[in-house]
């Protein structure tokens, strides 16, 4: 049941209205797989420096996450991020990004990962997404993620990628974006086409869809007074997605549509603190408790209009 | 069962990209009684002028839609709107409001019309919304919209309105501007707080949401690969959902939520045609055959997380 991620493990320093940090475990690799061990175990893939201490690997090992293959470049740095949000916190700014380690990244899939049933590839350079799925064809479900620089920079590579995966998890604007197409209906049809048996929508605050070549489910944000730090949310969403999908035996239209509830659950504790602080305290009764949330406020009795015969006043 | 509406009778002049129309049936009070006409007796009160003419009397009369307080002015000329919408259709353009004898509109209340069960303020003068609301002392659900005009321009007159009716039924920024404050949930809660029971926000694309004292609904919007002209989506929406409460004894959660679907089939009917073109051919199985199809995209089994004893690779 195991489930692997590629992406990257970071330093992040964020400010926000409500206060800052430093320097704490940030980036997609990390903030996916502290949400998908709530679910099952999983295997990270990525590339850090000297400077990440025991104090960041007793993050991954509290979770059972297992770092066989989080490299680690004694003499280089780790990839650091430093953004600030407004007021309005949909408005972030980059101050800096330092790749350090993370430019030369090259994946290396150790033989036990490649045994993975699920796989997701966090936002990376589609070409080493590309390699990294082609050491793992026995793989049940391929997930990808990506971003707008990619759509822009390595069209054609991103499409070859898109094409070898199952299931493709972006946000809304990278949707239409990445088809040509303003309508989202028209540009999840057109991204099935390529390949993918599974379109999944991030909408932010407006919740997710999911497209598939028949159907289509959508579900709203669960909703939040107080959000403090959306960095990370999307894979954290992705991590709850496909941690509970890999907890699955059946990866049917059914289990994906709950697994995108446990994600939107998920992002929204994420979004609730700094970084993964609030997500790592997690219990499994509070994941359950939003799940049930969900249910009942998107509840409603299928009873169908029916014209009365006479009508008075 | 009656429901009374307050609004605007125009004639719409509409270019998108698809196709234009000069002169077609138009404003609030049309859009919103022709879409709750498929679920209730809808009497209107508006103003036109001369020019209105026996063709759009007729489209009320084929719909069953009460006109004794539609007030003719022989020698007037009725509203007129001339807009544009770009590609995307979420940009557009008003190119010309000519008020006419809407500028001088006097709401007057028939004593027949003042018995009815439900009302709702169309988008006019908050003043003027009061005064009718004033005069219907007895109605069980009295509904209000509103747009950025009112709040920018005389937002003590329209708080005022608010505290007196049970329902608000606005947009996304309208609640985030009336409320001023950028989170939707606390936007909800202070909206709520100044009297009314209720307020349901239009997200467009994104669906609705609704909001009471202890409890949110929200569900996503019909998904639609061609949208051709939105004018009067949001009354077409407010129109299906008091059209459909106005036909249920109980106006409680369940009723109101059933009715928030209502209102989304009908808009998601509005979209797809000129004005209200597409409204006015439709049957009650079409309207049933999309509320079907809305519990199918937004249903999922509610099977909690069960973490496995033991789990294997």
């Amino acid at each position: 049941m195991s489930l692997l991620a590629v992406g990257s493990v970071a330093f992040d320093a964020v400010e926000t209205p409500f206060g800052k940090r430093d320097r704490m475990l940030g980036g997609s690799a990390s903030h996916f797989s502290i949400a998908a061990s709530f679910f099952t175990d999983v295997r990270v893939v990525a590339v850090v420096g000297g400077d990440f201490g025991q104090a960041e690997l007793d993050v991954f090992a509290r979770h059972n996450v297992d770092t066989t293959d989080l490299e680690v470049i004694p003499d280089g740095k780790t990839f650091q991020w430093h953004g600030r949000y407004e007021y309005d916190l949909n408005v972030a700014h980059t101050l800096e990004t330092q790749l350090n380690v993370f430019a030369g990244f090259e994946p290396k899939v150790s033989e036990n990962s490649k045994k993975s049933r699920l796989v997701f590839l966090g936002n990376i350079q589609p070409e080493l997404q590309r390699g990294v799925r082609e050491q793992i064809p026995e793989a049940e479900l391929v997930a990808l993620d990506t971003m707008n620089l990619w759509i822009e920079t390595t069209r054609e590579s991103l499409q070859k990628t898109i094409e070898v995966v199952d299931l493709v998890i972006i946000n809304d604007a990278e949707a239409r974006q990445l088809a040509s197409e303003p309508n989202l209906i028209k540009a999840a049809r057109k991204i099935l086409s390529w390949g993918p048996s599974t379109l999944i929508v991030k909408r932010g605050e407006y919740g997710a869809a999911m497209f598939t070549k028949g159907g289509y489910f959508a579900i709203p944000a669960y909703p939040l007074e107080a959000v403090f730090d959306p960095t990370g949310a999307g894979d954290t969403f992705a991590g709850g997605l496909m941690g509970y999908l890999a907890s699955q035996e059946k990866l049917d239209e059914a289990a994906l549509r709950r697994a995108i509830i446990f994600g939107s659950v998920m992002a929204s504790f994420n979004v609730e603190e700094f970084g993964t602080e609030r997500v790592q305290r997690l219990t499994h009764d509070e994941i359950n408790h939003r799940f049930r949330d969900f249910k009942q406020f998107t509840n409603f009795e299928e009873i169908p209009f029916q014209k009365a015969v006479t009508s008075a006043q």
